[in-house]
């Protein structure tokens, strides 16, 4: 090929390069060789071969999640339709994979042609249809439009924070395109519309006026502030303003916990009695980027009153009843910042606790009180986490996180098994930062594959299995614990990074909680890659798992999970989140 | 609950047993905690517990080409996305798998409310939509349509042989039904509307005369005979003209290889030269029920003028260029039966031939010649065997099955992964037959985790693991074999069995063509699970992948995958393979 054309699928990979992805993570196929055949050779990007799609998906969630970008290649049908499970939950929880498809070339498709991966019916465009319901843009390429629809989705992608399809045919992607029509876009993508500017400043002033006037303001800071890389900005206000934040399930660590304004978490009337106190007192809440969903609220137990909340979001605030659209949140953090005085310190609020010391007989069983107040004690600076959405959040939820630490997990998707890959992928998206995984080992049968994956990659991640013997979470959510779906084969699990070629880790199972002790003090000098099999008792529980489960307990016979109340926190009805 | 009331969970679980089903396959979730409970205690059915839902769904799916009918449950949102690949594969090659999804509450749903597992939109609707493409028949299930719709959807799936979606509120689930007002229902299902009694008969009189006037008639029998439980008919008709038959890729082993009247493989010119020269040199060709597919037609070698073709599909039957609809196989077949004069035997055809007796040193490395007539000889009367789709099938398509073998793949679909989980469920539906599962050690990885539900069901399968070191069907298709995305971690396979809990099963790793046919004598006698990893070297490749991989480099320049001849095959448009 001359060196003054580059391919479409070349071009791809540099506009993705240029938004900050060094890895393309998935699996080949034959319609797809020429995206992977790019990737291979592209001077910035890393090829990431996986053990399945669904765990290619996972892992580019989490690497989206650290880096701000991921990128997934599929092949067309099998291989698009098994990740599509892991870009809805990127899709809910606004993290931005661009999708690369490799689909059938278009002469095939022209000619109707019963080939594999379709169903034997001459439609080309069934999936991408089925993609397109999780995907804030998507586009099928072709010669005549590639660049245009690269840019469409890839400003998409940026903009919304959330994932976006591109389906390649195989000739499409090889299509050589001049170099010399590229340079108008190499400039940096636009990330947002511009605000509307009257709406803008009317919510500012409303917004600081009612703060000035408030007795006593608290702020919940939510994911979206990170989804939409305003982490700084609101760092930044909440210290111009003064006021104090609470964090809920999904929201954890989105702020520094070690700042001294950060008050702990926040769910409903199931976890701390002086945040809910704190929060459900305060004349004033902002909601900066929080979803209200059932597992951010404390299962609906939160009491928010509409008429005290200002809820910001990506593109519309929220004062009351009012609506202001088009308000980018970045603009108004901008304007609130340099607008709001500092307040004296009208009140006290409660400050983080952690967990404490651990609690335990050091050769006795492990369980709850040593278990999570270990692994807290165990997290450095800068480190991240990726916790199972179940009982092993419910046990880290409060725990203190040192000082730029990341804590991830996923709880409005919700996905069992997302952990391991996802965490994986994001220490491969920063390698210079040490990552641990804590799973439990239901969650974990789901998709143990790529601990071989992340030995390939030369990753070190440290990645605690809590094996209680069965879906745990499951336990505490159904009417009868005991039921024989909550029970899962027992696996060695210890045997996995051997059986998976994980070269030089070290893997050992636990029974004690000194053993415990020893395996975090090991990992902490080991360089490689850690795996350690916790064994606890069945039905331990974290103090907020017991209080969930004792809620759940208390209203079983109106099944509080599947009824809530019949005006749930309409502060914000589910429709706005994704404004 | 009183004994006089049903709820609509039980009714569908009794109806599914009625059509045939034993096992529920699935993942729990809490929204399908009420068809999980059901499951678990009806009296007719159990619970069959699996690691993730994609997983599920191929056992689901080897389960009902076994047994005719599979069911899978999943919660709604994760579980479903998971499964679609696995269920887009069961429409394209028409295995009915009955898909139960637990949804939130109606209450929940009317309410719009931000669960887990949805986008946080209040868009309930969303995953159903997406499922409905792949699903010959769908409901979402309210306590009115309830008893209805589960008909429509039951006979649906009973006629097309195809997937159909139910989803079902956790409320409504749980809804009682009055047992006085089912016993309309306990009739058996319809399966079929009835045929179009004018174009029945002129399209079977039709065929006779062609029948009657031919030099030489050759059928081929196809995979949609099976699907459609018409593999006695299709016998008898077969019998009673006399004459001979050859199979294609998809469809190996539909009827009974040792039957004198089967010729072979047709691969058009890529497989065996006398069968294609007399397929090819026929002046009429039966195609009934096949799919002709790239991979079916030796990648569109096969020469099949369509005004020498008589094609019978479900509901359509094209005799050269005229197509006569509404009439259905089974119709169709019983007629040609009665009305088909044996034919005095015109002409002798090619005999399948077999792979012959392995060739190798004893103590050297096993290759193709050793491998794959090994298994053939291993096989036994009444067998099941599933082929992962690649060279693994490759090797094994001109095998000769013994009487009532059956050979299962998903050539179609093609998805990897299938065969281990698949052919789990093949062995969970018929547990008095054997099961052998033959897979490549790339496949492997995408899916492994069965194995342990393998142990805990008592199931005792017999798995050969072809460890050829990286996706050796990918290194045929691409360009260049070298690539690093046709490379996979190489694992201790033969580690698996142990560390997913397999108590009792023999796992072995063979390197010498002596101690793989040990293993294989070992598993004949072996009352429990063996899994077999064989060292191959790493660019072996059967004959039939050979002349794949030749006739692609030939056409390299062409690429010919994904350009198929102009006019492909015209007999068959793919629009007419869903009829």
């Amino acid at each position: 090929m001359p060196k003054s054309t580059t391919t479409v699928a070349q071009h791809l990979l540099n506009r993705v390069a240029q938004m900050g992805a060094a890895h393309v993570i998935g699996v080949p196929g034959d319609f797809s060789f020429p995206i992977t055949d790019a990737a291979c050779v592209h001077p910035e990007m890393k090829w990431v071969g996986c053990c399945n799609e669904l765990n290619a998906a996972y892992m580019a969630d989490g690497y989206a999640r650290v880096r701000g970008i991921g990128v997934l290649t599929t092949t067309f049908g099998v291989g698009e339709l098994s990740a599509l499970n892991g870009i809805a939950g990127a899709f809910a929880e606004r993290v931005p994979v661009v999708h690369l498809v490799g689909m059938p070339a278009t002469s095939t498709q022209a000619l109707r042609a019963i080939v594999h991966h379709t169903l034997g019916d001459g439609d080309f465009g069934a999936w991408a249809g089925m993609s397109s319901r999780i995907s804030c843009a998507s586009a099928l390429l072709t010669m005549d439009n590639a660049v245009a629809e690269i840019e469409r989705c890839l400003n998409a992608a940026a903009a919304h924070s959330q994932p976006v399809y591109i389906g390649i045919p195989a000739d499409v992607a090889e299509t050589p395109l001049s170099n010399s029509s590229l340079p108008q876009i190499r400039q940096p993508l636009r990330s947002n519309p511009a605000s509307d500017h009257d709406a803008l400043h009317a919510a500012a002033e409303e917004i600081l006026e009612r703060i000035a006037n408030s007795r006593r303001t608290c702020i919940l800071v939510g994911s979206i502030v990170a989804r939409l890389g305003l982490r700084k900005q609101t760092t930044d206000f909440v210290e111009a303003s003064g006021l104090p934040f609470a964090t809920m399930w999904m929201d954890k660590s989105i702020l520094d916990e070690t700042h001294p304004q950060h008050c702990g978490m926040y769910s409903g009337s199931l976890a701390n009695d002086q945040v809910r106190e704190f929060v459900e007192s305060s004349d004033l809440v902002i909601n900066l980027g929080a979803i209200l969903s059932d597992l951010n609220t404390g299962i609906y137990t939160a009491k928010l009153d509409r008429m005290r909340c200002i809820t910001i979001m990506r593109n519309t605030t929220t004062i009351a009843a009012a609506a202001y659209r088009d308000v980018h949140m970045s603009d108004l953090l901008r304007i609130l910042c340099v607008g709001c005085k500092r307040a004296p310190k009208k009140s006290s609020w409660p400050s983080i606790q952690g967990l404490g010391a651990p609690q335990g007989d050091p050769e006795g069983p492990i369980a709850s009180p040593f278990l999570f107040p270990s692994i807290e004690q165990f997290m450095r600076t800068g480190d991240m986490i990726f916790a199972e959405t179940g009982t092993i959040s419910m046990g880290l939820l409060s725990a203190r996180m040192p000082r730029g630490a990341d804590f991830m997990n996923q709880a409005l998707w919700g996905s069992v098994g997302w952990a391991v890959p996802a965490g994986i992928g994001g220490a491969l998206a920063d390698q210079m930062r040490r990552t641990v995984i804590v799973t439990g080992e239901g969650a974990h049968q789901f998709s143990p594959q790529e601990l071989g994956t992340a030995s390939r990659m030369g990753l070190n991640p440290i990645i605690i299995v809590v094996n209680n013997s069965g879906y745990l979470t499951e336990r505490i959510l159904c009417r009868d614990p005991e039921m024989q779906y909550n029970d899962v084969q027992p696996w060695n699990y210890s045997a996995l990074p051997e059986a998976m070629g994980c070269a030089g880790w070290k893997s050992t199972r636990v029974q004690t909680c000194s053993q415990f002790a020893e395996a975090l003090a090991a990992a902490s000098h080991h360089g490689n890659g850690t795996y350690i099999e916790v064994m606890v008792p069945r039905d331990d529980l974290p103090p907020f798992g017991k209080s969930i489960r004792n809620f759940l307990h208390s209203m079983r016979g109106v099944q509080v999970v599947n009824h809530p109340p019949e005006r749930p926190l309409e502060a914000l009805t589910s429709a706005r989140y994704m404004a």
